[in-house]
């Protein structure tokens, strides 16, 4: 606790000398930070306030952070005007969820047959993403930085079988994104909700069908007790990442080193909520076929053909709302080929022969 | 900078204070590190020197780092027992390279059908592979922080196809650890060299056939000079991670805050260096096939077959070292199956199904 200790040593020493007394004042910085989640959230949340408590610890203090969960001081998706406006220095969310105010947005948390999270962690970091982020955050006043992940998003939880594409026209189900749009496409009726209010709709029925995110996080919302199909990977949301979002002026106005503090916090955050899913979800799937009679299936290849076709639709679309979605969509996607096509021919081809040998999978 | 202003402000205050001048001797320690790498090293060498400054950076000065590449102060694998010895306090390199000292080192590193990064990052964090390596680097005096990786290696440069295994067979190959042995068993006669002495032995005929990392980190190697074949994903080193590895007494009297900002400063490192490598090789695997006229093949089933059980074998030995090994070998094939079995049918369907249609692989 050396460094601690020189802290209050030197707040002593200070106490009799006029220099120190305004010093101190300057130290010590408080973060307000909106989630999108609820307080306390298995996976999600608990992955946030992780983050607030350690950007704090990492800081040795002189940032502290006051983390208000979902509807504590603002509404989840209401944490966007809150941080753009300057009210709050900083949101923890999933950026997608602002595609009403620009559709690009998606990129930067996940898109149907898009990147797993290390391909796109990989284009964030070193592909020319970090920089498109920026411009499109930077035109809202905000910058944002990767702080999360829970990896590829299971197909979601349905009453009956999906056989073939025909299957999904008229079903009600809960799919925000792009991945919604996909799905409509296909003949679904689609709605975007936030997590606290999934379960009420599946179990009145005004839903019939949902996805959140894979076996550890949906263990918890009970999805189980009012439809027993649960389809793997899905191709809504192949991984990527969720967001500290700041306000761009306060960011701007931070000293390098406080910089590089968050910054740390956030990867190792990002590192640490996708190592808790990727080590849970094999446990959590274990438990929901084993205790609750959950029925774990794959979507065939006639459709995922179908929604491959309808998600080339969607590109073009979200291409067509402005230069800024087309150049994004394009560096997206180059960068997709050139990092994703490598990764399969390296680890690709390990995992699949690995599992066929092994029998995993 | 408000932070630096303030340690500075209190250092001038301090002037004038008698309690604060050995607060300040306190703030700052010195951490000798030792490297496996060459200065300078593309890939490998870069990251370690980018995580040494960054552990000043992120504490602001408190830990202030003095980098030693290979030969500058011990050689690469001496590192061992200098830093044992506590003559340095941390090294910087590949845990595998300990396998003389013991052999269960290798899961720390990686091993032959083992875990691709994500799968190995996950079981380090939350599957009680931390605590394992702590039990194993203790019994020797030191600690290990993943640190780095650099994804699924390639299978190697050869000069010839291999498209059986009576093709290994007397193939003198540079491939050390537990890949080594597995190619031993299939008849190759094989060396483990440092990074720095491979290319004379490659150009020299000393050994025919070699592996190192994967594209970016092969390409700067330029082995394509003597070999022209590149298989891609390999058996030997599916992913993983690289060490931080420090004395146990002196990472014992470090503070919470030290070993916080440490740990950050390596868990950011991990994933950086693993975003850089997939990010790269791509790019670095196009000119070595357009620039350097490398033929880019993939081992056929057979080959993946003989491999496997060769492996099977491998395991057998390391078992049957210790109970330590045996413990060791239990977790992590139980984990390799609960992780990446779950990892196989959400991220490997999605992949496989998106590369499928995109034509990617």
């Amino acid at each position: 606790m050396e460094r601690r200790k020189f802290l209050k040593g030197a707040a002593i020493a200070g106490a009799g000398a006029a220099l120190a007394a305004p010093a101190i004042a300057q130290g010590t910085k408080t973060i307000t930070i909106v989630s999108t989640w609820p307080r306390d959230f298995p996976g999600l949340g608990i992955s946030a306030q992780r983050l607030a408590a350690n950007i704090t610890a990492l800081s040795d203090g002189a940032l502290t952070t006051e983390y208000f969960a979902a509807g504590e001081r603002v509404g989840a998706f209401d944490a966007f005007d809150e941080v753009a406006s300057g009210n709050s220095q900083a949101y923890i969310g999933a950026d997608y969820y602002w595609t009403g105010k620009h559709p690009a947005y998606a990129y930067f948390t996940s898109v149907p047959f898009g990147m797993s999270t290390q391909e796109w962690t990989a284009w964030i970091r070193f592909g020319g993403g970090q920089e498109l982020w920026d411009e499109l955050a930077g035109s809202f006043g905000l910058k944002s930085i990767a702080c999360g992940s829970t990896g590829t998003q299971a197909g979601g939880w349905f009453n009956k079988e999906i056989e073939s594409a025909d299957d999904l026209k008229g079903l009600k189900m809960r799919i925000p994104g792009l991945g919604g749009t996909v799905m409509s496409k296909l003949g679904a009726s689609t709605v975007s909700l936030p997590g606290g209010q999934i379960y009420e709709n599946l179990v009145s029925g005004a839903i019939e069908a949902t996805e959140w995110v894979g076996p550890f996080n949906d263990y918890f919302m009970k999805f189980y007790e009012a439809a027993k199909i649960y389809y793997t990977g899905g191709m809504h949301e192949p991984g990527g990442g969720l967001a500290f979002g700041t306000n761009a002026a306060w960011w701007g106005s931070l000293s390098d080193w406080e910089k590089a503090v968050i910054e740390a916090a956030c990867a190792q955050e990002h590192e640490m909520s996708h190592s808790e899913a990727m080590a849970k979800n094999g446990e959590y799937l274990g438990k929901l076929v084993n205790d609750h009679g959950v029925e774990v299936k794959t979507f065939n290849d006639d459709v995922w053909d179908a929604f491959g076709e309808a998600a080339a639709e969607v590109f073009v679309e979200v291409r067509d709302h402005s230069d800024l979605a087309k150049k994004i969509d394009d560096n997206f996607q180059e960068k997709l080929r050139e990092i994703g096509g490598t990764i399969a021919k390296f680890e690709g081809n390990f995992l699949n022969q690995r599992n066929r040998i092994l029998g995993l999978g």
